[in-house]
């Protein structure tokens, strides 16, 4: 499969985080000839934050990552793709199992110490031995600089791997942050997106590393989408080794956290945006901004209405300034809109006003502008001071060619 | 464009509606060498009744009907396709009002006796000219038999006209039903989704008639949708001419109405499917039963939910039998829903039970069923006693082929 025309020129230079070796290995879960198996271990003390999908069908990884998620501290983090190993049942559970008590003997640590993650197909059996007998071999070559190898081994229908470092002060003291992760399809809002794992040198308590990842995720993976739909399966976990011995903040709202939230939001923006980037079939990165709504939730839920619209999302892939099927998204989300108060701007040109075309309309930059790969249309609905942004691409045969012939 | 492979082997015989006289012609409005506007003369005295989007960015047209339908009282019914005159500001509702005044002089009846329609192109402004310069001609040609010829003008990216007629017995007086539809994308729930005509010769005062359609609206139009799309413009009308003298019932609810309302719901529905199979790019019929569900509702939610998956649709469009979809759809509906209770039956094979596949689950029967025209599939919750029943189609190349290029 040729990468994403959206894809990143290259994959950027992860620096080492100290206290994170990875390494990667091939069990043939589905694929071959490719890795499947990422492992990651962190040093004693690692606390841990995790966000998971709202999915009432979620898989056994993610409803055991969420028993050992109290604990807040990890030594490791198991990752597979090609089976999701969702609508298991119990066989599933116990795949989990058998992997976690596995690593944990190997690691010397509590079993609510490993975190673990599938991806890929739902509702086949994975047998726990594929994993279980690669992981001594996995272990004996973990690397400190496997970040490239790790963000292959845990794609599935991803054209190119995703990763992104970005570096913080807190209080006086520079950490970094590494992220990875997956995701092509089944993307939507609710925290069922994907699979992201992030990891910080910084000492950060469990309870202020969650706070500071929920809210990092409302604002970033819970604001794309590619199909609407959810996954059962998909989890953000972060790790932050303490190995950088920067000077605690107790609160994650401190101001002696700004840069840190910055550098945070900055890394899972990029993440998220690099899963639109990817979507299945995507030819167009496409921003939705919405002003004017009333309250930040309705502006939110107007966006996604737009953003999931096949008929938006093919008009956008037909280079279609259609401005009339975005008209008609709005007025059935749900939320106050009203007509002839209405602006739609795209690509910064405004189109309508009063309830109409603008009198005098000029489609030519409009025109230019769908023609490009970056699509902007923002949303003035002129009511009240509710804002939000959300990501998406457009809705092309690549979709339909990848999704007629996914399990098969 | 070819018909459907989901058509009707042919277009019904309907019989006269006495009353009902109808005739085409060609204005122009967008489309050339065809008919683009359906007039219907209505019988004084004719009652009338009608459903409307639910979309906050309703077109002209829906706003003038809304506001005619109180009278109870139509002589006539004017529809044009090729522009949905919706989101054309004041000169939309001018145009709306221009037509109106012309017909209602020509038949010398008031203003609110006329309803109209409009389908198409959202958010070009519709010249009034274009329509009231054939009306005199097209009233000339009126007849009782023009059927299929209305059906037709009204088309847009339909590739067949829809019709259907019942009869029903209301004590003991024999009246006929007749009704024909237009649509085949921007298709979904909550009565945005195309333009119906329902014509009876029964006597059935305006406020009776209005519950009718409305109880119907909800079991039929109301449980299709092709991509969760809602129109600004769709309606559905019903008219009665009484020139059939029925004795009278005043209550929508009597028994003395049952056989009316089964031979309704039978023309709504009939309407409803021939729509679905006529869904941009459809190859495939697939119907969604849920039951067990704690309400009605929530049944209704999760079906509309696994109907509008694009995986899922994607799914049957490449024949693959893939049941995860379908459980991560029912996850994610926000419905209440246990994983481990669920149990999905495709072309009437059990699949699923306790939260996996079925131990001796062989795919061979349900791989030939995904193979046909006729998708069937099942989903029982056992949680309660809420079921419902939606209709969809699949999700292919020809819908991105024909919403990609769309307007242009």
């Amino acid at each position: 499969m040729a990468p994403s025309p959206l894809a990143p020129i290259a994959f950027p230079e992860l620096p080492p985080i100290a206290g994170v070796r990875l390494a990667v290995g091939q069990c043939g879960i589905k694929y071959q000839n490719r890795t499947d198996l990422m492992v990651a271990e962190l040093a004693h003390g690692t606390t841990v934050a995790g966000v998971f999908t709202r999915s009432l069908t979620a898989s056994a990884p993610v409803e055991w990552c969420r028993e050992a998620l109290p604990g807040g501290r990890a030594r490791a983090l198991v990752v597979n793709s090609g089976n999701a190993n969702a609508f298991t049942g119990y066989q599933g559970q116990t795949t989990v199992a058998v992997t976690v008590d596995a690593i944990a003997e190997l690691l010397q640590c509590a079993p609510n110490q490993v975190f673990v993650a599938s991806t890929g197909v739902i509702g086949q059996p994975m047998p726990p031995d594929l994993i279980t007998q690669q992981l001594p071999d996995v272990l004996a070559v973990l690397s400190e600089t496997s970040w490239s190898e790790a963000a292959r081994a845990i794609m599935t229908t991803d054209t190119f791997p995703k990763a992104v470092t970005r570096q913080a002060i807190i209080r006086g003291t520079t950490v970094t942050i590494n992220g990875f992760c997956k995701g092509s399809g089944m993307i939507a809002p609710d925290m069922a997106t994907m699979l992201g794992f992030i990891f910080t040198d910084a000492a950060i308590e469990a309870p202020v590393l969650q706070k500071l990842l929920s809210e990092a995720t409302e604002r970033t993976f819970n604001c794309i989408t590619v199909d609407g739909d959810t996954s059962t399966s998909d989890s953000v976990l972060m790790f932050a080794t303490g190995t950088v011995a920067n000077k605690r903040v107790a609160k994650a709202s401190s101001k002696r956290l700004e840069d840190f939230r910055r550098a945070l939001d900055d890394v899972m923006l990029s993440l998220a945006h690099q899963i639109v980037r990817d979507g299945e079939g995507a030819t167009k990165f496409v921003t939705i901004s919405v002003a004017g709504a009333e309250s930040r939730k309705a502006a939110k839920r107007i966006a996604f209405t737009v953003a999931n619209s096949p008929l938006v999302k093919t008009a956008i892939a037909g280079e279609d300034a259609n401005w009339g099927r975005i008209v008609a998204a709005i007025g059935r989300a749900g939320e106050k809109a009203d007509r002839d108060r209405l602006q739609i701007f795209i690509g910064g040109v405004q189109v309508t006003t009063d309830g109409a075309a603008l009198p005098d309309y000029d489609e030519t930059p409009v025109a230019a502008h769908m023609k490009g790969q970056e699509i902007d249309i923002r949303i003035e609905l002129g009511l009240g001071k509710g804002e939000a942004t959300v990501w998406t691409c457009d809705l092309t045969h690549g979709y339909i060619d990848i999704n007629g012939s996914y399990r098969s």
